[in-house]
């Protein structure tokens, strides 16, 4: 079981540090995790996927909200919401099997930003499982580098 | 000045925190991070943009290259690069104003996900000059909530 743990803090130094501190100090593991201003400059967005049952989550919810810059933690499994992750991938592609790796990006919405000789840079935006599907599927053609953000994620409901 | 530092490390417990402790630790700030597993789930990636001087930069990668978990740190302001993020934002739309976002929406490339009686959630994949462009330009209409997942980079060359 996965949580997606969303959380708005003061933009002050160190905050990262604290909650990542806070959350691999107990043990738990974080999946991926991100974090960025938002549109206020002085606030930033932490979103982590917090492997564990609802105790972890519980768990770890609770010591977030002790900490003095966390203004606000959202557990996103309770309310609906959207979640999308971005992957940049660099593919092996030839003349040979350029086409096909062009079909199979438009397929899945992605873009081709860098074509070489050799290589190509696809940019591909989805959910996790979109994303795990799509990189499965170029898997045989010889994947190079990838690049992804981890999940970032919104409640669907209105303000 | 901005540096995009990139960072592979061995998929241990802790050594997120390791890694931004020893910034965070030594008074550096960190703007955006990111971190997801790669193709190779023993590794993740740390994507970070941390602000300062060639100096600050240089004693990022001497610290980070002396953690045991960490494979390899690239800067990419050396190499050709490109970089990309992803953001999420929750606008005010009625019916009223729906048709010019969903105008602005298709000059970046961005997606209408979720459509509400009073607010939509747009999807915009680019540059973090794009999406601060973007955000500027939507900004009039109401933004109520924004999510980022920090810039991601890979460099251009092939292999």
């Amino acid at each position: 079981m996965k949580h997606i743990i969303s959380v708005l803090v003061e933009n002050q130094p160190g905050v990262l540090a604290r909650v990542i501190g806070l959350i691999s100090g107990r043990g738990y593991n974080i999946d991926s995790l991100n974090v960025a201003p938002t549109q206020d400059v002085t606030t930033s967005r932490i979103t982590m996927i917090v492997p564990g049952d609802d105790h972890v989550l519980e768990q770890v919810t609770k010591q977030l909200n002790k900490l003095v810059d966390v203004i606000k933690v959202f557990d996103l499994k309770q309310e609906k919401y959207i979640d999308r992750e971005l992957a940049l991938v660099k593919v092996c592609a030839s003349p040979k099997n350029r086409s096909a790796l062009i079909e199979l990006a438009a397929l899945f919405h992605a873009e081709n930003i860098v074509v070489r000789n050799k290589a190509m840079i696809i940019q591909m935006t989805g959910t996790t499982d979109a994303v795990d599907n799509f990189l499965e599927l170029i898997k045989p053609h010889g994947i190079m580098e990838v690049s992804r953000t981890g999940v970032i994620a919104m409640g669907k409901a209105e303000g």
